[in-house]
């Protein structure tokens, strides 16, 4: 059976260190930092995901605040908070959780906050900061994902990955690092043939959504497998995007769901928050 | 034998519907793209590129102008040139031509160029928004790659694509597009198993600068090739990074060394140029 890469315990020690490192900033250097949350309208996820960052930032020792918009925000009236918080000198990381109001152009929101402030890296400068192997700020999931790698043992170089989903804020980017580590890195869509990929994989990551849509059978053995997916069976059960029974059963490594790479993304946003509170990238 | 992917006459083609472009613009606009080149120090092959862009440039009706300066230019003295092109509305596209002198910052130099004028694409904005499938400037070489393949009767979408090289000018901004169509892509570099990967490959890219580094025999029968190489053998012969003949007994269409991927560079710089004119990205 597969070693269980506990996402739990490694992003508690991820925030840990990142509330070791703020006491001693404050301590040397008189400075706390300071993260930002802009939240509009009445999602109740995003209610959720919010309150979870402030929690964590809280935490660890940061300043945090919540800006919280109606719905019927115009897009100006947005565009004037991020650039206001943009000039604030005590607030180093910005937020805006997604999704936006459907008025509202997302793309150009990300696009106005500071590239220095962006602790999501989802500005195109972070893009393209991590594209061209630039320091930058880097999105806070699959930054996660390479710190579960390296606690699990496995260095990438040299090995193939697969990374099968090509989204902007994990797929994409998840290629990008895994190629700057030095692996053979595939990306796999709805276009590919799976099975066959999958099979070829040293290292496996899924993020597409889809319950359970990688067949366990279709693991290489020995292969370590992330599975980003987080989705509700009918029944009521979390599962990922990976057979996770019958994956585990081939797999040298693989995280849980829930368990695994969810409780990453908020520990690496703290981090990027640090980050860009110091400019230390 | 393959086809020859015949990268002169393509190129021709393209500098052609650039010009009737122009000349449209011209008449209906009174507008004339305009193409600035900065050329430092006596680099004999920077000498024949920047010449060789002029002249493509004069061809398809845009104005041009060279800044030549001596390679004792400070950086500072640069980066005020750069800005001041910047800012100069004859202007469109700017091109700093590479390499630059070792007291000067390369990437600053690039990132001072206004995204909305980098017709190299080499701005992290430019790769930004290529990572996140938005529009923006592409690299000229990648860009003439997808034109090859396009005209060569080779759609990505659905096949396996791999990239040899990971280089910011053309490997990794290559999978990026080739992904955008739909391929299945993998990147590889020196880590990988290349005689492996090669042989899966129905459309390889292969963009290292060492001759011959792929074999003939390593190519799937059928493959569509595409050599990005160009290097100089000890008898004075050019040569791709694809051993040219017996890779032409086993692909179904191949580029040839010279005459294949490199006049399409220059003619996407013409394409490059027009979009920054037109705001047409």
């Amino acid at each position: 059976m597969a070693q269980l890469i506990d996402g739990k315990a490694i992003a508690a020690q991820v925030r840990a260190e990142v509330k070791a490192d703020v006491e001693r900033l404050k301590a040397e250097r008189g400075l706390v930092p300071g993260l930002a949350v802009v939240r509009v309208g009445e999602d109740p996820a995003s209610k959720v995901y919010v309150t979870g960052k402030k929690k964590a930032a809280g935490e660890v020792g940061f300043n945090s605040w919540e800006h919280h918009r109606d719905a019927s925000i115009t897009q100006d009236e947005l565009l004037a908070l991020v650039r206001q918080l943009n000039e604030d000198p005590a607030v180093h990381g910005i937020l805006v959780q997604l999704p936006l109001p459907k008025h509202i152009d997302a793309e150009l929101v990300i696009s106005t906050v500071k590239p220095e402030k962006d602790v999501d890296g989802f500005h195109p400068i972070s893009a393209g900061n991590l594209s061209l192997g630039r320091p930058g700020l880097r999105p806070c999931t699959p930054f996660g994902v390479m710190r579960l790698l390296k606690e699990a043992g496995c260095n990438p170089a040299g090995k193939r990955a697969v990374v099968v989903g090509r989204s902007n804020i994990v797929g994409k980017p998840m290629a990008l690092m895994l190629l700057q580590a030095d692996a053979t890195v595939t990306i796999c869509h709805r276009k590919s043939d799976l099975p066959r990929e999958v099979g070829m994989a040293d290292i496996l990551v899924v993020a597409v959504g889809v319950a359970e849509l990688v067949k366990g059978e279709w693991i290489k053995p020995g292969a370590v497998v992330i599975d980003v997916g987080m989705n509700r069976k009918a029944d009521g059960k979390l599962v990922g995007d990976v057979e996770f029974q019958a994956a585990s059963e081939r797999a040298s490594a693989i995280t849980p769901v829930p368990g695994g790479v969810g409780p990453m993304t908020i520990a690496m946003l703290m981090r990027n928050t640090f980050i860009a509170a110091t400019g230390g990238v």
